[in-house]
């Protein structure tokens, strides 16, 4: 069972995650995530020392997330065709936050870059965590020796398509690029 | 002639520019830009009033740029596809900065599009100078009715090899993917 304190804590862990993604890291104040969260501002300090603190932990549990979802797919999906249209399904499924926010993975990772290069490596985590499940499915279709260079260049494409559709509010762009993508997971 | 006032917009809007692009719009202050320009802030409310202000000044410097740059590509090679290959070389020769910081044009839209969306038409501007261009070499090779649709999908593969790049701190990365890019010029 859940204490009252894990639960605040993860309250807080919420509105950071909606807020980093919905107006950047460095755009975000301690005290938006404390009104965001319903928490006193006097508790926060018992939770969170720093904004970074708050950052490493949205990042820790992103990747939770992430893997957990990766996980119920590899038992939904047993073919890794299947799960590689698993996967740009999420993309379309986010069309609505990526056309409006862009990629919440790719815009942090690039915030970081600039002013927190520190952090960075905790952004390219995330991106590590589709790595490491893209390269078996496309080792599994025979693409041994290409298969990481070929996971980078679906993050790549998805991240590309992210920041055009964005940058032009357009979501059939988004929709045919992945439409594209499902037809050359087919040829594979 | 340009006078010493001209001279001072343009230290101001060059040395935004480099911290807009390095920082970030939102992290970087008036009085950074004052500092790096080497401007009394006392005398910089004479030439912009607002960041705001700054940043559409820094947005049409650079498409005024942009434009100047594409119309010698223009002039140096009337060929479509040394065209195309030029595009690409332009991505290469800024290969330490795209991998430092991302793409300036991508990074600076994404962030406009979290929290100043009434600006983030004016960063769509710029990547509309390459559609506008990218466009007649398409339709040159013989693609017309795809043309505006494979000028934003070498856009967004370029955004994307941009921030994967930058994600992982990776120029190989980059680099074969532009390799991928001019072999697909050649077959177009």
């Amino acid at each position: 069972m859940k204490t009252k304190g894990q639960d605040n804590r993860q309250h807080i862990i919420d509105a950071a995650n909606m807020l980093f993604y919905r107006q950047g890291f460095n755009q975000t104040s301690f005290s938006e995530i404390a009104d965001q969260a319903h928490i006193p501002r006097g508790n926060f300090y018992y939770y969170f020392k720093s904004k970074d603190d708050i950052l490493a932990a949205v990042i820790e549990d992103r990747i939770q997330r992430m893997r957990a979802m990766l996980a119920e797919w590899d038992t939904q999906f047993p073919n890794p065709k299947d799960k590689l249209h698993r996967f740009l399904d999420m993309l379309l499924n986010s069309e609505a936050d990526l056309v409006r926010y862009g990629c919440p993975i790719g815009s942090l990772a690039v915030e970081l870059s600039k002013t927190q290069q520190d952090m960075q490596s905790k952004a390219k985590d995330m991106f590590d965590v589709f790595v490491d499940w893209l390269i078996p499915q496309f080792e599994a279709l025979g693409h041994k020796t290409e298969a990481r260079m070929m996971a980078l260049r679906l993050l790549a494409k998805g991240q590309g398509v992210s920041v055009i559709s964005n940058a032009y509010s357009d979501a059939n762009f988004l929709r045919a690029e992945i439409a594209e993508l499902n037809n050359w997971i087919e040829q594979l």
